[in-house]
């Protein structure tokens, strides 16, 4: 399944706001281009170009119909498809500014500094993601998997990424190249319609690689499984509305 | 031992930080008084100006020393002495605004609700309070008090605040007046120069209480116990810094 703009987009708001909150915590730029690594549809890159209108933007991914959306909502900036785990910067950023995609890349301490690197002095990597591997949206994934209806599906496969090292392997790795450096958790509390808006918004992102591992024929079935563990998982409060714990990691470095 | 504004303030871009992140998602503001809720020495209190340039502020706090800096640092702004366990707010207000205060009052549900049912429609209630109980830093004060050349002194003695309610019941709490509510956390990774650090910044806040209670010729003792648990506790990076993690708990809600 190709990543779809459309349900990516649903929760916009919520999506936003630690793109927002990431943005927030990076110093002016220095001369150089901006670039809006794994622009997604182009939501962070509008956010970058409000809060520097001067600066020259660019924008990359690695899936055309995240690409096609973005160009439209931004016909003046340039985006090209670019996969990150092998993309060479080039030298004198200003700005490589990555929100929700880095958890992708098992790799991503080497490009960070190779992304450090490439940076002008003063300029800035401003990193956010999610780390929620732990949390019972993440972890019910994994459990519904494992369940017998699903054992064959899923033998041998790993779908479930590693977890992420701690706040102080970042910083180590960063320091020796910085000026400063901010890292922080913000675990967020959507609240949400209801159980089955959770699993809506895990289907845009985490749920993804597990339905792209169930055959067609068993995927209702797979998510009808998953939602029941998530309504037990999630209790309605007094207004019917639930609470989506969501915790994300931010790393602001700005280079020597 | 009365707050030191000197001491408090010597973390001033630490502690600053939190208050802007609260700040920062403050709506535009309704006509009314915004209240700057424990305004210790107007460092706060200068950020709601700088962002509300047109709003008639007010800044209460129960400290004498904290109100007497606040005056000197901005002088067109009024500063009263006042109790929040039982200060009555005045009806239509744009904004209570509460940074780093409310932890210390066990009841502050029941303010909060008192003080959204006095805002004006529109108006905020922002509040962030240290939810680091659980933490080395704080969970090793008690151990020191509990260990045998204290044992005396704290016998019969509760220093320790309540564990925070969680964040479901501070949304149950304000939901019924508000049009919208968000709650976060955002664990800060404070890099600070040594275990030294640490108890330096403690010693501002949450260790207070504690060498309250010991009298005068066992403080220095208590302070060393403390600092080689803190030491152990918080290992040094390749730099010789080390990472202060720190919890907060974040709440806006606007009146309906």
């Amino acid at each position: 399944m190709a990543w779809s703009p459309a349900l990516y987009l649903k929760f916009e708001d919520e999506r936003t706001r630690p793109a927002r909150d990431l943005l927030a915590q990076v110093p002016d730029l220095p001369d150089g281009v901006a670039f809006d690594l794994g622009c997604g549809p182009g939501n962070s890159t509008e956010l970058i170009r409000d809060r520097f209108p001067e600066a020259t933007l660019s924008g990359l991914d690695s899936d055309e119909n995240m690409l096609v959306a973005a160009a439209k909502r931004l016909p003046g900036v340039t985006f090209e498809k670019a996969d990150l785990a092998n993309w060479v910067p080039p030298a004198g950023a200003a700005l490589f500014y990555g929100n929700a995609v880095f958890q992708w890349l098992p790799n991503h301490l080497t490009i960070f500094e190779r992304l450090m690197a490439a940076l002008a002095s003063g300029g800035t990597l401003a990193v956010q993601m999610p780390d929620n591997l732990g949390e019972p949206s993440h972890l019910l994934m994994e459990e519904t998997a494992r369940s017998p209806a699903f054992t064959d599906v899923f033998a041998g496969k790993t779908i479930r990424r590693n977890p992420m090292p701690s706040p102080a392997t970042y910083v180590e790795c960063l320091a020796p190249q910085a000026a400063g450096i901010e890292v922080w958790h913000t675990i967020y509390y959507h609240r949400l319609a209801n159980a089955e808006a959770i699993v809506e918004w895990v289907k845009g992102t985490g749920l993804r690689p597990y339905l792209d591992a169930v055959p067609e024929d068993k995927r209702d079935a797979f998510v009808a499984d998953y939602t029941d563990r998530i309504r037990a998982a999630y209790p309605a409060m007094s207004d019917g509305k639930v609470l989506l714990r969501f915790p994300r990691l931010f790393i602001v470095a700005v280079r020597a």
